[in-house]
Order: C-alpha cells, then sequence, then structure tokens
C-alpha cells in the first residue's frame, strides 16, 4: 500500500479519543481562554472533513464577542420555553443546564453555503451538502477533545433569529451551533446518560446484515 | 481537570489520521476481505458518536451479498445517467469512477431513525436527528482511516429505491452509503483534486470573526 501506513498503536489513540469524548450540556465548562494556536488547529480539523464533490460548502463564524453571544443565549432562552413545554411531563428537562453559550470562552457558528453551480455527488441527495458540514464538526470536535477541550452542540435555537443575529447571507443555512472551552471534568460517562435521561442503546438493536429482512 | 488527558503526542496521531483520511472515488479499492473484528471496531466507533438528546438515532445494515449490491450499483448507474446530463459541459465528469461498490468487500447503508417521541435538543432544528448520523459516519470515516481501510461515500442513488432494496422501515431515512476496502493507495491529495475537478478553498474564505459583517 502507498501512503501513510498507521500502526495499531495509533488506532488504539484514536479509540480513546472517540472513547473519552463528550457533549458538553453546559455545567462543566470554565471560562478560561482558548489560545488562538489552539483554536486554529480545531479550524484546521473542520476544514479537512470530506465533503460531497469536495465542495467545501461550510463557512464558520467563531464568536468571542459577548453582546452577540447574550443575544444568542436569549434566543435559546425563548425556543427552551417551548421545548420546556412539549417535556412537562418530566420535570428532569428543567433541572438540565442544556448550554455554555456565555460560560465558554468561544462559540462557533457552522453553516452550510449552497453552491450556484451543481456539485458532483450532490445530484441526487441535495442533503449531501449540510451532511458534509456534519463531517466538519465531528473533525472539530475529537480534535478539541484531543486539546482537552470540551464541547456542546447547542440546537435550541430558531435558526432565522440565528442568523439574523450574525448577519449570515439569506440563502446560508446553520448547520451547528457548538460552545468550546476547557472543563473541569471529561465525565466518565455521557451526561444524559448520568441524569439518566437515556440509556446506551444494545448495537445488536442497531445493525442489520444484508437487509432488514435478513437474519442470520 | 478531571477525567483523561490527552498528550500533544496523542493530538499529533489525530491530526496524521485526519490529514490523511481520503474520500475514495472508487479505482484504488482492493477487493481484499475486511476481518470481522476490523470492522467490528469501525462500527464500535460510529456507535460512539455525538447524538441529538444522547438519542442515537441510528440504524445500520451491513451488506456483503454481491446480488444485493448489484441492485445498488444498479440505482447508481441510472442516477449518474440523469447526473451525466447535468454535466454534459464537463467531459471529465464521464472519465471518473465514482463508486466502489461491488469492488469493495462491504458496503454500509446508515439509516436515520425518527423517535416517535420528543427528543431533548431537537424540538426546535429537527434535522439534528439525522445530523447525527452524519456524526457517526465520521468517527467511522477516520477509524477506518485507522485501520488503513479507504471509505468512499455513494451519494448519487435514489433514496426510495434504496430502501426498498433493503426493506428499510418506510420512516428511516437514509443518510449515507458507504463502500469500504483496503486500497492500493491513500492519495496525498484528494481524488478530486488531482482530477482537476474541485480545488481547495482557502481558510480566509470561510472564516468569519463575531458575524459575518465585522471585518477584524
Amino acid at each position: 500500500m502507498k501512503g501513510r501506513y498507521f500502526e495499531e498503536q495509533e488506532r488504539q489513540v484514536l479509540e480513546q479519543i472517540i472513547r473519552h469524548r463528550r457533549t458538553e450540556l453546559g455545567k462543566n465548562f470554565l471560562n478560561r481562554e482558548i489560545p488562538e494556536t489552539v483554536l486554529n488547529r480545531l479550524i484546521w480539523a473542520a476544514l479537512k472533513a470530506p465533503s460531497v464533490g469536495f465542495s467545501q460548502p461550510w463557512e464558520f463564524v467563531i464568536i468571542r464577542d459577548v453582546s452577540i453571544r447574550e443575544k444568542i443565549k436569549n434566543c435559546f432562552e425563548a425556543e427552551n420555553e417551548k421545548a420546556k413545554q412539549i417535556f412537562k411531563d418530566k420535570p428532569l428537562y428543567n433541572q438540565l443546564k442544556l448550554e455554555g453559550i456565555t460560560n465558554t470562552p468561544v462559540n462557533i457558528a457552522m453553516f452550510y453555503k449552497p453552491s450556484s453551480s451543481p456539485i458532483l455527488g450532490q445530484t441526487s441527495m441535495e442533503k449531501t451538502g449540510p451532511y458534509s458540514v456534519c463531517l466538519a464538526v465531528q473533525n472539530l470536535w475529537l480534535m478539541a477533545r484531543a486539546e482537552n477541550i470540551g464541547v456542546g452542540w447547542v440546537s435550541i435555537l430558531d435558526e432565522k433569529q440565528v442568523k439574523q443575529i450574525l448577519h449570515a447571507p439569506s440563502e446560508n443555512e446553520l448547520v451547528a451551533y457548538l460552545c468550546l472551552g476547557y472543563v473541569k471534568e471529561f465525565t466518565e460517562r455521557p451526561q444524559l446518560e448520568i441524569a439518566n435521561w437515556e440509556r446506551p442503546k444494545s448495537q445488536e438493536s442497531l445493525i442489520h446484515y444484508e437487509s432488514y429482512n435478513t437474519t442470520l
């Protein structure tokens, strides 16, 4: 094989990073600055993600400004009031801090920018455009973990309002809004598992062989 | 900080894996078997991805059966005829092999399974459901690279037909259809860059600070 060959020991490093990666709900963040060089390594990782037709259809807004982040937080609060109604039978919902918008040093809004001309690979499944941005999110997330930085994804937001606050072009789609910061602790298990909100699913229940109809 | 601390040397391993990960268009694949233990490590990585509300809304179909893969390949051929019309001004399109459906040992179809009850974090942005599946794709893709296995994402497919072929439940959404195999070569640069189809975009053109309106 031509090209970089990875050894078992290197594979194990990735396994460790994946194993210990966490979704930060919000309460473990520290407001310690993330150095510019470190942040640039996270952005580098995001930009190395695969994308449909190598279209690189992403644009990121890096937000440190507190007044902008307070506007986003207001947006979260309004949307979360609606969510509280939806979960009114689950009192646990109100006890969870679900974002770290202002108690982190950096937020990143990740947008999908549609192309004005056809993209190879996107002609039958248009959604592979925004999906490419998600691949960039995960590259960034893993690199953040390797830098011992926690990441939370805030999705309890109104996309239109976020676009207005950030003056995003009308054709852009908000894919992800991330909060990044060093943390007090990377928990042993997912925080929503610890909180007894959801349980891990078994691999057997999620994997099928050959088709949904086949039992092996 | 409590929890696993990653050292600079470990971060560099991830950087290498991200740097040398490639999207396989199809011609570099070898039809050498992927051992079950190796494939299980890729599935493990996918299942450790973050998901909205820890909902783990994914289902994977692992396909080795050649007759099923030939049906998928027929589906690709039909969709690719339409794509060739769209790119009729770019003769290069016809020269690219864009899939490794039958010249790999394993395909994986990754579906989003919507929940019948509300999911934490998904109440304002429903698309975070399928987006979670994309995060699983990228975890799998990086682990595959660490195993020196190439991955291609075939998106020139009709979702309805693929669901029929795999007998997928009607509510499931096809997110990704992956081809996996060992390769002759991991190229130094993205294959669509080498083919002069697309060029890498500059970081400066993709990153904004504070908002789209701010110049720093």
